[in-house]
């Protein structure tokens, strides 16, 4: 598949839906794809299939909090940096390219790298959405090993940290990232062709680029969220689909702290009546009530999009008075396994729920 | 040079006296070097110019918080993994191992080292004595880079900075020090044989050793501050020393924070008389005001001794009500040029003064 530099608005409004509110303005990131494609040509994009069992596939990255993301963006050196680290560190040149987190600045990145360098780019992540902490990825849920994990910034200093525990490698890289300006490059999960067969979510990029399309399609026909909805139950993972509420934001508290923008956004019914959704997050939409009854939750994605026009809302551009639709949408059938409950289950957030699928709700 | 395990003691007592304060205690690194030397025997002591020009020479230390130092110390594969990372991250195997930090603990982990490698251990430093931060050290001074800079912990997580800028590791690696428990083994400062003898701090070890000698010889002739002075008047770099104060504790301040020992000290006088002194630290002793004048300041050592027995008293073990004498003390004339002024100067701690060596004050 080759994309174009047009292709990249849909596949960023596709990003941001699935980012759930989080992951970072990828237009910051398409910002970064369009240059870097119009210097260094389109990357080839492969399927997973496509990939030699013993190929070494390198993920990369932004990390840090969204509403830094959007101050701070790659230089471009940075992103060579982090690739070239890894491959002085594992001692082998890259193969391909793999996003991480296809929600968000993340779907962007990676076009990114791969057209800077002339690699190809592997068609999945780790997510199927995005999550806001390094261990919460399919790659470690189903035993690959994050480190050796590279961070660069734009004065292109540098840190690999290596460790067994994936959550001791967040920890690491969070309070460096903070050190390093809440915003950096990363590198982590080196995996071999097989690896990647067997613990990515598969198509990410092509569905994030048809979501994109469907948005677009809908407003010509005026109906953005209908054919929104009518699109995600036709792909393999998003096919459980549900408008859960419209309404106007009328309370919104958002902070950025320890790394992360965490906080929460209560929304009224429009039509007058007494009914309140309530969403909270850590940079990730986490769970959504309704009157206080759960409606939606982590790993399902709660998406909110624009009443009107279907365009996805991230955390740090939601308003007070705002018109939104909060969407939830099921998650890809890996992330609900028990093993992956155990790391971006609810309680792997601090809250109390026990993950019920959005379509049991 | 060889040591005996019977000179570790006078090692370590020497050692702590250069610490002025700070350096974390050496007991314990003496306890461990003793540990490494009764297994692998003891290491090879070296001079600067037994090194060839082209030698790779790795610093090795421990660095976090004395008052954590003291709790948790290094377990020894911690130790060789932080070594055998920096040569697989430089390419290049140690020819020798250096000691950053001559003051306090710091002195006998790279014996622990050089004992566990079979290494030949060089006889001097970065320091001549002991200071809190990783770019005050005349390696950095006088132009060799601090990166490559390793890190590893206990349960042996790894972390490598790269940067151009000494204080960037410092801010970097002090952050992920205290995420990793406030005490991490260092390795950092790869350097070249010919860099060794540019910028180095000479014949530390055997200084260290020769102090711990003068305060045994002065116990004996119940003279020990007595000897101790009229050694270190032999020396080429602790020539000019006096005993400042006499007195003992009346009051003490010592946090545990953003990863240092922080506070001050005042002494009153024996003799009844109104005068005080005050002591202020970071880790190290900073600067010491007599009734508000000051007699001495960094980068010149400020050290505490037992007044009957010069034993030397770190921050960590001061106590209310304990009689100690103060004695300034030379810094190495290396130490005291406009561009190490700069970098371990006061006002590189904040202070206000400029510098003014001991004698002249």
């Amino acid at each position: 598949m080759k994309l174009s530099v047009e292709d990249l608005q849909d596949v960023g409004r596709g990003a941001a839906f699935l980012g759930t509110g989080g992951g970072g303005d990828p237009y910051i990131g398409r910002m970064l794809a369009t240059h870097a494609i119009r210097e260094y040509g389109m990357p080839e994009i492969i399927d997973v299939e496509a990939l030699d069992d013993d190929a070494a596939v390198y993920t990369i990255a932004m990390l840090g909090a969204p509403t830094v993301l959007a101050e701070k963006a790659a230089c471009g050196d940075d992103v060579d940096l982090a690739l070239s680290r890894m491959e002085k560190y594992t001692g082998r040149k890259a193969d391909a390219i793999i996003p991480i987190e296809i929600g968000g600045v993340n779907s962007m990145l990676p076009i990114m790298a791969a057209a800077r360098t002339g690699l190809p780019l592997v068609d999945a992540d780790g997510m199927g959405r995005a999550f806001p902490e390094i261990q919460m990825v399919s790659f470690n849920i189903y035993g690959v090993s994050c480190t050796p994990l590279v961070m660069t910034d734009e004065h292109l200093n540098s840190l690999v940290v290596e460790t067994g525990h994936a959550k001791r490698a967040e920890d690491l890289e969070r309070v460096a990232s903070i050190e390093m300006g809440c915003s950096v490059i990363l590198s982590s999960y080196p995996m071999t062709g097989r690896q990647v067969k067997e613990t990515a979510v598969r198509q990410t990029m092509t569905l994030a680029l048809e979501i994109g399309r469907a948005i677009r399609r809908g407003r010509r026909a005026d109906n953005p969220v209908g054919e929104l909805s009518r699109y995600l139950a036709t792909t393999p993972y998003y096919s459980h689909c549900r408008v859960l509420f419209d309404g106007k934001v009328v309370d919104l508290r958002r902070e950025t702290t320890q790394g992360f923008a965490r906080g929460h956004c209560t929304l009224q019914a429009l039509d007058g009546g007494a009914g309140e959704m309530e969403v909270i997050f850590q940079n990730e939409h986490l769970i959504a009530r309704e009157d206080g009854r759960v409606r939606a939750m982590v790993p399902d994605l709660i998406c909110m999009v624009d009443s009107d026009t279907a365009e996805p809302v991230p955390v740090e551009a939601l308003k007070y008075g705002q018109r939104l639709k909060v969407m939830g949408v099921s998650a890809p059938p890996i992330l609900r396994t028990p093993e992956a409950l155990e790391i971006i289950g609810p309680q792997a957030f601090g809250l109390n729920e026990t993950f019920v699928p959005v379509e049991e709700l």
